[in-house]
């Protein structure tokens, strides 16, 4: 953006937006200018606070009008640069469109705007007896959820984010506003848009309502930590769990080193073993007999202690516990960045790509922990860091490829839940091969300017950025 | 095609085909110039018989070298014309790559060729104690099956043919090979194209290979009928059960006049009252409460009977009653053809559907049953007509196009999984708004001559037929 453009383009933008709503102050370029990643601060030239989708579409108009780039942001939780301004142009903060406009509880549906949160929605559901499933570690938008297809500890009974999403309103790159899908549990009409927009990180358009899917709290729930000597025994159990037709509500691994900081972290006193956290959800009979049965499983694979946390106190703190690990691991490493690996194998590919993980993380000498939704057959291993050491992120860089190459050989993906933005486009071609081609066509024929969130997830050909 | 073009690309054709995979014979041509619809024949130029993704590759770079429309053809169990030449071209009909190629048990995971139709998949994965759940009326083959994202009774707890879609290979309108996706339970790299090309009906490409999700036999299935005073209390009593959060596995309405087309073809005697098909699956404790607690609440619907069918060969029976209605109406109105509305609903909104459905029904003097996956919201009308009869026809579909009206009007979908085909395409506008110049975009983007199934689905504005 040229100075003398953009007094013009703020002209404009202040024709369809109060003052208030656009701000070209430092540090608010600053705190838009960055995720929870290890990527490179780049800052917006402006960044906008709409209100209405109606201002959503004004700004897009105008973005398309001066070729400037637009990059939608919800908290800023992403993990490999999504939100970060390749380009610089007008960021566009999600956070005054955080309403939640309807619940319809017959229906099992909720729509709200997209700056609204996880935490933030189930507290309103709570109300009705239902919850919002997905669950990031992050208290991330819904927007932002969306735009990444993020997932957590649920996804193996619930499914991840593109399955919750019954409809998004999407203004495009032109302003045209789009409704995606319905309010009906099915349907085979026309091309399936939901599924498209989901997960497309902001390059196709941006989501100003979105209706999703939500579920009743569970009659009964059951938490259980089991302890194994090794990772491997822990994985093997977890398939033979899966095996065996049980159907677990969550169950995530998290290594040693991981529950030392855990223990460090919530001040806990957890056995500093390989561990899984398993959640079951059901009617009270049925969950006894599950749980009797996953006992016999988990013993058979070298299990040396479950103990049960049924109270809703002691299971919250177990989970709690779960989701705040990498924020353990950022406190732990003061000074350090946290990098982490997302990928996501066929799950009898899953005991031999945590070993080598574990064995690159020794052979490597980098600090950090693997933690997993391994019902999904996903894990992450954290790294801590030292961003003014080049040594230490190229170490770590190699890491990660080695990691996500070892999937990709396997049937797996680069990325399960946290999405491509910068950190994973250098896998795309060996990832989908012809299939970017398409990709490439589809967002060329969408947005033909590149101005939605250029240089993220697939990459125009035509104006790709670097 | 002119007569010369036909002999030029026959010669091209057979470079890469067998002579006996090509077929230019009279009967053949009908077989695959029509589904199992009211729709009017068209016959194709010819039809071949790919054995190979080489083949079909080579056929596509043939059918755009000379801009000749192609159609992908499995069963032709369509129901809204879906594999009709309108443009005449080439039908690849997809019989001969019918294998099923593996099956990963530890994952979950199958794949497949197009043509192998869901009960020969059935048999095979039987021998792993595994079962592919989506399960339409018809024998359909699973590419026919992902083309339309079919689905049937078990979605309420399965999902649809679109959730069971891990990767699929397509060979593009240019000849191209590509994969959709990988073998991962789950994946946030690239746009999701899995999604975008299950239920696009042929228009973007044709599938040559299929990995597929399957699931365990559950350990104990207790099945159900339970008959009402009147369809609403049975619809009512659903919307209880799914509220009351019984992980219910199938529930299905069938209406009193279709109870007694069911007991005339399958010589069976079960109560003519509007009826629910329940199946619950699970551990046995479980299911036990389960089945207690549905009693419970179909009791306060006030249901009628309720009568268990817990040995296999009963609860196959039940089923198989329900899955041949169809043909149950065809065979008890002669000379008659039949056409299926289609439309999904919020659940919220059932009800009233149905109960509009049934009234139109008794108004305009049309004979029919009505039948349902209730616990989607999907239910369809099955309606006889005299295809001579002119004046019948267009009864016929003016009350087809009331049900689709009512239901746009409430946030539901004109088709829930016949898919568009012919018989939908009128009412995308309505259905779709600005989202369908969107999906022309990427039609356009991937299929620019429109070779691939033109006229079906949502139709190019550039290149439409009709």
């Amino acid at each position: 953006m040229t100075i003398a453009n953009q007094e013009t383009i703020l002209d404009h933008l202040k024709e369809h937006l109060k003052a208030e709503q656009i701000s070209m102050n430092e540090t608010i370029k600053e705190l838009h200018g960055q995720d929870e990643s290890y990527h490179k601060m780049k800052l917006p030239d402006m960044v906008v606070f709409p209100e209405t989708t109606e201002q959503v579409s004004e700004i897009m108009k105008i973005s398309t009008q001066y070729q400037i780039p637009v990059v939608p942001f919800g908290l800023g939780s992403s993990l490999e640069g999504h939100v970060i301004p390749e380009n610089g142009g007008i960021t566009i903060d999600f956070s005054l469109m955080n309403r939640v406009l309807e619940v319809s509880e017959e229906d099992f549906l909720v729509t709200v705007q997209p700056g609204v949160t996880r935490s933030q929605l189930n507290k309103e559901l709570k109300k009705y007896g239902l919850f919002f499933t997905v669950d990031p570690g992050a208290d991330a938008t819904l927007g932002g959820m969306a735009a990444t297809n993020a997932s957590g500890t649920t996804s193996v009974k619930y499914g991840v984010m593109r399955d919750q999403v019954r409809d998004l309103e999407v203004v495009m790159a032109d302003g045209t506003v789009i409704h995606t899908g319905n309010k009906a549990a099915k349907s085979s009409s026309g091309l399936h848009l939901n599924g498209l927009f989901v997960g497309s990180e902001g390059t196709l358009g941006c989501f100003t309502e979105m209706t999703l899917r939500v579920y009743g709290i569970p009659e009964f729930v059951t938490a259980a930590r089991a302890s194994f000597p090794t990772v491997k025994d822990a994985v093997e159990a977890v398939v033979s769990i899966l095996q065996a037709g049980i159907p677990i509500a969550r169950v995530e691994l998290v290594d040693k080193q991981s529950m030392q900081q855990v223990n460090q972290y919530n001040d806990t006193a957890y056995a500093e073993k390989p561990t899984l956290f398993l959640e079951f959800h059901g009617n009270e009979a049925g969950l006894k007999q599950d749980v009797e049965f996953m006992q016999e499983i988990v013993q058979g694979h070298a299990c040396e202690e479950v103990a049960f946390e049924t109270d809703t106190a002691a299971r919250n703190l177990l989970w709690e516990a779960r989701h705040t690990l990498a924020y353990a691991y950022i406190h732990g490493y003061p000074g350090k960045k946290m990098m982490v690996t997302d990928v996501c194998l066929p799950i009898s590919e899953l005991a031999g790509a945590v070993g080598h993980a574990r064995t690159n993380l020794i052979e490597m000498g980098l600090p950090g922990g693997i933690v997993g939704h391994v019902g999904d057959g996903n894990f992450h291993a954290l790294i801590m860091m030292d961003m003014s050491n080049p040594e230490e992120v190229a170490r770590a860089q190699e890491f990660n490829e080695r990691i996500v190459v070892y999937a990709l050989e396997r049937g797996g993906t680069s990325t399960g839940e946290h999405g491509v933005g910068i950190g994973k486009q250098k896998y795309q071609q060996q990832e989908h091969g012809h299939a970017l081609d398409v990709m490439e066509k589809i967002k060329a024929a969408l947005d033909p300017s590149n101005l939605l969130n250029p240089g993220k997830n697939i990459k125009s050909v035509k104006k790709g950025v670097e």
